[in-house]
């Protein structure tokens, strides 16, 4: 709260008085985060009005609307690297960060949480299309392309995302809305809860904070190039690492509050639900909007970033398979993160 | 129905005439695709008699035998690269399009649908076994190695395979015969049913139908390379899609049309056996078949084609593990192989 | 038993006069695989006594005591190629060949042998992440690194695979002892049972068989080279089948043992647990010894020896996904084991 305080105006004035850049890199950092706490807040306090499914959706939108926002200002620049690093990194830290600190935290005070099992192999599904199907094969197939071919592949292979992306929503709020819902129970065990705030002042929360969120974000990332000199970090790191982290800061702070809380369903919810949104939505908008500039992004990962990518799900799609969740598969997925940091810090 | 007793004759007159090779490819396309509908009425006929395994299995007989009749002549023209090409999209499409469609139009209609879980694991057991092990294997294997061992390899691979679908079968109709059936509540339903056609009636219109088809096909093919020289098709494209939808339609036809009455088992089996018949029976005989030709196969497809199938088989493993099945998983897989389409055509 | 009491004699007598070499390697192959039967007898008394998942851990750590041994000994002599060969075969060895043959004898007498499916769902996590993250990434990556960076990169992972064994360990008799547990009714099945062997003579059985394979063991590796080079087996071969095959003799014969006996808990532990074994303590604890030696070895596997243990990782996934298994889902997997026997015999 007191950080927040802090943090916003100290920001604003740090960056029109061109302080050093590492000390404004953190203070950015930090007043992020403690935003992204508040934007926790105020989703859980919209949630429990909601319900689980719609608060999810809510929590990763507000999250990912600094991601696209970040990545379009990049895109002009002509930063196509940097851009699809930080996508991957935001796939990779909401799958196995996000997720593993989640079922961590929560598998310390829980000894077994259950999520709705129908949601996670429906998720399943997706990941395995977005990652498995409209990632690898451009990359594959890209081998034997030339350039304008893989474009037009890269065109193609997005509208069906976004179409597919928006088929989802149809089938989760329309024709299937409360098919796979779990029984009355859990309804009963939710409609205890009272929301900190009201509706109108969570939301009024959520915007204010989001605004300074992304103002923060822009000047954030003209600090990366001079913490990457001094520290010694490369692009790929800082994007895949260092962006994604900050940049789903909202993401992992209210997941590991709801699994504290023992909501499954939301913490899991935010934290496929956000990667879904980056790989179905943010990723294939900013290919077709890339046309519309000087520089175009075909979808092509490198093939560390790819395999990355895939190896996640597939982990991913094997834990969550059983509904269930409890401390040590917390733990697997953060060893995973942190095997690939370790693997984009030293690339 | 019409469309047969004018599409039959004219394919005919129109190969013996010397038509335009356009409007004889659109005659014989069509002409299949009307043949195929039958076939599917007297597969359908022959189920309700026989049961959904025994059905199923038909089926996917009947659909196959006509690629293998076509790979055989393909193979003793040494044009190795279409027979590989067209078993791929044999693959892809029965993975992909045939049990997308039955998903999609089943799912239109009933809000779930459920098939066999124990049927669907087993199945998902031999397409991980076909493709992931024994078709990705010699791919990397043949990396590090003589034509010569490949070819050893190859014909090793294609032995085994053999000797595992045989054993499949033993399995499904011999010592686990109705170990993993349903209760009686589906037989009961099934008993309900009136076959449309008589036994002896339905196995007629079937062999007339499957020697109608195997001569059509063949004069098909002779088309192809006219096709695509004029719509500017690569012989990939062809192989990979056009003659796998056209070769399919016999399955495609029969599974929606069993997925629409809710006979999803029958549905799954015709994609799903299918897929496994042609991985597990058709492509390695093609390889053993080979040895006593000029050219022989080795078990290697292009890179792109191994990781369509891949991607394809770790899909639908995904997505068919609950034994349940929607429209919008229907939409997924359609995708899917809309994505590989796009991807085939510009390669 | 006999063969116990010829074969170790003889084993000290043969290799003190130095008798040929191929005399010398069946001697001591017959010798190891009398020694692995009294092992398992040894193991079962043990198990009865101290409950199936204790029991299945002791098995697999006299089973992988051998390997670590034998493997630092090949270490300091420099031969990284063989290790990671010997390695590669002994995952591929339980995961395919234990477990194959487990299902497929046990599936034999039983029409559908169960076990714990929490168990096999929680190895199957372990699996993923120790094969498709922690070996896949340093293979990949290293494309772009120097060879100093992959070392780190492998020093990394090798310390946070330790990490993530113990606490797995940890998870399994500590905080979660019990809670996936079945329920009182298998117990009582086993408290029927009677030990072969006491406690006492069952402990001093395995710790001098342990020793008398430890010293054969050793002996026989001095032997392979003249057989390979007799025989015409590439040391990749020897390295990957044969010693995984006679190291890996106790585990085949006690997982066996158990599946006849129906006790599918302990052969799945045996198989899968040993498998772990490797891939997250003997590696890793290798990686780290070999800095201390002339030659370090990174945790870099040949492309083909990472992608046949990537397929049999995903195979095994689906296949005891469902907490069951019968004599075709064992002969699914001897038969991919039988396809990379071929491959590296050929490569």
């Amino acid at each position: 709260m007191i950080m927040t305080f802090i943090g916003v105006p100290l920001s604003v004035i740090g960056s029109l008085m061109h302080w050093s850049n590492i000390i404004l890199f953190i203070i950015y950092c930090l007043t992020i985060i403690a935003l992204a706490s508040f934007m926790g807040r105020a989703t859980e306090s919209l949630a429990i009005v909601a319900g689980p499914r719609i608060g999810g959706l809510l929590n990763a939108t507000f999250g990912n609307a600094v991601e696209l926002i970040i990545s379009i200002f990049s895109l002009k620049a002509g930063l196509i690297g940097i851009v699809l690093a930080s996508l991957t990194g935001s796939v990779l830290g909401n799958l196995l960060l996000v997720a593993g600190l989640s079922f961590f935290i929560g598998g310390i005070k829980f000894k077994r949480q259950t999520f709705n099992v129908y949601d996670a192999r429906h998720n399943s599904g997706l990941l395995m299309f977005a990652v498995i199907i409209a990632f690898v094969i451009p990359e594959v197939f890209s081998i034997n392309m030339s350039d304008t071919k893989t474009l037009s592949l890269s065109v193609g292979i997005s509208v069906i995302l976004i179409v597919l992306y928006l088929a989802a929503l149809f089938f989760k709020l329309v024709t299937h809305r409360g098919v796979y819902q779990p029984g009355p129970e859990t309804e009963a065990h939710q409609d205890e809860e009272v929301p900190e705030w009201s509706k109108g002042k969570a939301i009024a929360v959520l915007f204010i904070a989001t605004l300074a969120v992304a103002y923060i974000s822009e000047h954030l990332v003209h600090t990366f190039e001079y913490v990457g000199e001094t520290l010694g970090w490369s692009e790929l790191f800082i994007g895949v690492i260092i962006v994604a982290i900050v940049g789903n800061a909202a993401e992992h702070a209210s997941a590991v509050v709801m699994a504290f809380k023992n909501k499954m369903d939301i913490a899991v919810e935010i934290a496929i639900g956000s990667t879904l949104q980056v790989a179905m939505f943010v990723l294939p908008v900013l290919v077709l909007v890339s046309l519309f500039f000087e520089t175009t992004m075909p979808l092509l990962f490198s093939w560390q970033e790819l395999i990355a990518m895939v190896s996640s799900v597939l982990l991913m799609v094997v834990i969550t398979n059983d509904g269930e969740s409890n401390w040590f598969e917390g733990l697997t997925l953060i060893a995973a993160y942190i095997i690939m940091g370790i693997g984009f810090f030293l690339l």
